[in-house]
């Protein structure tokens, strides 16, 4: 078998199981979850996993190991932005699969048991939280989120309670940490590095920290014909300065990313002096502390920026998420698994959050990245190969049978 | 009699000619208009002029010169904004009746006509269109904008009429220049230089061009964290560079004014870069060839900066008014009567339109300018002192005194 053509071809069925839009649109707890939960089981099935729904709407398969050892979690989303690809988690629950499944030819019998699970809802598209599926896992849901309603007014709860999940039930699936091995989490890349080393896989060495910033600067408006250019207070001329400071000082920082994504100005009007303008400036890096350093650094330079133009600054911290690093053993057994199938194993942070994140909080999390095409996704020109997915389950397999329990 | 606290006292009362906001609404057509007609005919009366409405709704004092004579016009427009000020426009009609007042007192006898103008529309907020009554005596209004409608879906054209004007017949009441020795018009300064100078006035040595241009810059979106730094084409850092560049050129060019107001941003989402940036670029200069050089500058600017990072950049003007000078004559009379008041003449240019800019297709035309606090204007804090208006009524006075038709 072509591993890398059947995951192309599951890919191309299950990307049917969509609300009837351009792109795959799949939402938690729809009918086309339960028709694509009805394509996974039965993926699961041909791996030789025993499948069931569990409190939080997460399909799982499972194969036991030898009595008294831990799981190893792989798997990923099966749910979509609106609009999107396929294969921004859904490719993640196919490849682990077909690794399943080719090891199960090859008559290879794991040390330890594994389960493939395919999350309900990680995009956060259909009710205004994300992550359920993993964050159950590791016992971190809010049980406040199944009060929320999609825009429909249905509630996440009776939508999960319908689907065959059970809300009340959700506290009782949290795993005990000293039976997991670890998960182990399969991802297009999202970005340009692979493409641009031409390279197949990828393997992650941590995700993310994130943070969001509420930038303000203020001056005073004025005519834009009366008020002369000296002694302006241009609110814009400092949100400027900063953002090409912010870009270049970022572009100085290894592995670091600052993005002023999102801006409204006041009065916003063709003839007026901008007397303030708000922006929001995200900073990612996988480690907290260059982070943080770059974030008192922008403040600075806002300050500085802001403080030469008589202009008032503010920058709060809207929102923080601690950076992920991923497993040491679960990286090294993937890029030896890497290194053995492409000569090379390249190393690079996730500037994305994945359900590995939240189950960071319960075991060791490790991801493999898979090249995308123009680094696109949540988009419908998101690709990846079967050529790059079949590299893919070749590391998945040889590094499932490198890992010890 | 104290002509500044006269001045004063009849901006109080025909303040009281408003829509019920904060700070003065006064729309052309309205029973405020017509209320604050009234109270116009009524200063009119007093400085010894016969008062009718013109078919543009302009309402006109005049008094006869010797036979033969030509006029020399004053005025302004009689409209506000919405929540404007005590002091725009209105406040050039109230000085001239003031001045014509305090010239019969004195028993002088002008060797020409005068008119006193109060425009029934020069905002344009009613309707969008603007300086209606300055232009019906230029000849230069488009019949066509006495069919748009205000928000109501009344016609101009017909509340023109209703209100006592005759939409049909403003091609009649074209002025012929032969007859008409100027256009002066007084008008708060809006802007921060008599004030920063200390002075209560000020001599306008032209209505400086104006252009208004359409700029984008066009880059590639990608997700905040997974794209790096490095290789992204993110069109708001380009934006940011040239809306500063901008700023420091401007600064370096005498009398020219570049202000960047409005800005929209494509996705403008916290967590995607932006591929698109829309922003104005308005331009004004009291000579055209220093606006057109500083245009061309910009375009170049945004070129280098665009294709430094790879990205796309278009600038197109979407609007263009030329300069329009003064007549030495009537700069000459103002400074000379502002320097035996204040000791100095200071001259400026006016970044902003008035009636007088209509009127340069009619005749010769000038302006004085009164210092306003803050340089604030189109806003419930606009003010001008007594004493400062009581300056500028004997300047005008001594003006029309030293004319020579």
């Amino acid at each position: 078998m072509d591993w890398g053509l059947e995951a192309e071809r599951r890919l191309t069925e299950i990307a049917a199981c969509s609300e009837p839009t351009e792109g795959v649109t799949r939402l938690p707890f729809t009918p086309d979850h339960a028709a694509a939960n009805a394509v996974i089981g039965d993926w699961m099935d041909q791996a030789g996993l025993a499948v069931h729904l569990d409190a939080a709407g997460t399909l799982v398969g499972r194969k036991a190991g030898p009595a008294g050892t831990p799981s190893l979690l792989m798997g990923s989303h099966q749910d979509s932005v609106r609009n999107g690809g396929r294969y921004d988690g859904i490719m993640g629950v196919v490849l682990p699969c077909l690794a399943l499944q080719k090891l199960a030819y090859e008559g290879v019998d794991l040390p330890y048991s594994v389960e493939v699970l395919a999350f309900a809802d990680e995009e956060g598209v259909r009710f205004p939280t994300a992550l359920v599926g993993s964050r159950a896992l590791a016992g971190t849901v809010n049980p406040a989120v199944f009060d929320m309603t999609d825009r429909d007014g249905i509630r996440m709860g009776d939508a999960l309670d319908a689907f065959g999940g059970d809300a009340a039930g959700v506290a009782r699936i949290v795993r005990d940490p000293a039976r997991i091995l670890g998960f182990l989490e399969t991802h297009i890349e999202q970005g340009p590095v692979l493409e641009r080393e031409d390279l197949p896989v990828g393997i992650v060495t941590g995700i993310c920290g994130i943070e969001r910033n509420a930038v303000r600067f203020t001056g005073e408006t004025g005519h834009a014909g009366t008020v002369p250019m000296q002694g302006r207070k241009d609110a814009l001329v400092a949100a400027g300065r900063f953002i090409s400071a912010i870009h270049d000082a970022a572009g100085q920082t290894a592995e670091l990313r600052a993005t002023v994504g999102s801006m409204a100005l006041h009065p916003d009007a063709v003839n007026a002096i901008p007397d303030r303008v708000d922006l929001t400036l995200e900073i990612r890096a996988p480690e907290d502390a260059a982070r943080a350093a770059f974030a008192a650094r922008a403040r600075a330079e806002g300050e500085r920026i802001a403080s030469d133009a008589g202009l008032g600054f503010a920058m709060d911290r809207t929102y923080e998420q601690d950076a992920v690093p991923c497993s040491p053993m679960l990286r090294e057994a993937l890029a030896e698994a890497a290194r053995s199938h492409t000569g090379n194993a390249l190393l690079l942070p996730s500037g994305a959050t994945h359900d590995a994140s939240a189950l960071s909080d319960l075991c060791p999390v490790g991801m493999l990245f898979v090249r995308c095409r123009d680094g696109k996704s949540h988009s419908p020109a998101e690709f990846a190969s079967a050529a790059d997915m079949g590299v893919a389950i070749e590391v998945l397999a040889d590094c499932l049978r490198g890992l010890v329990p």
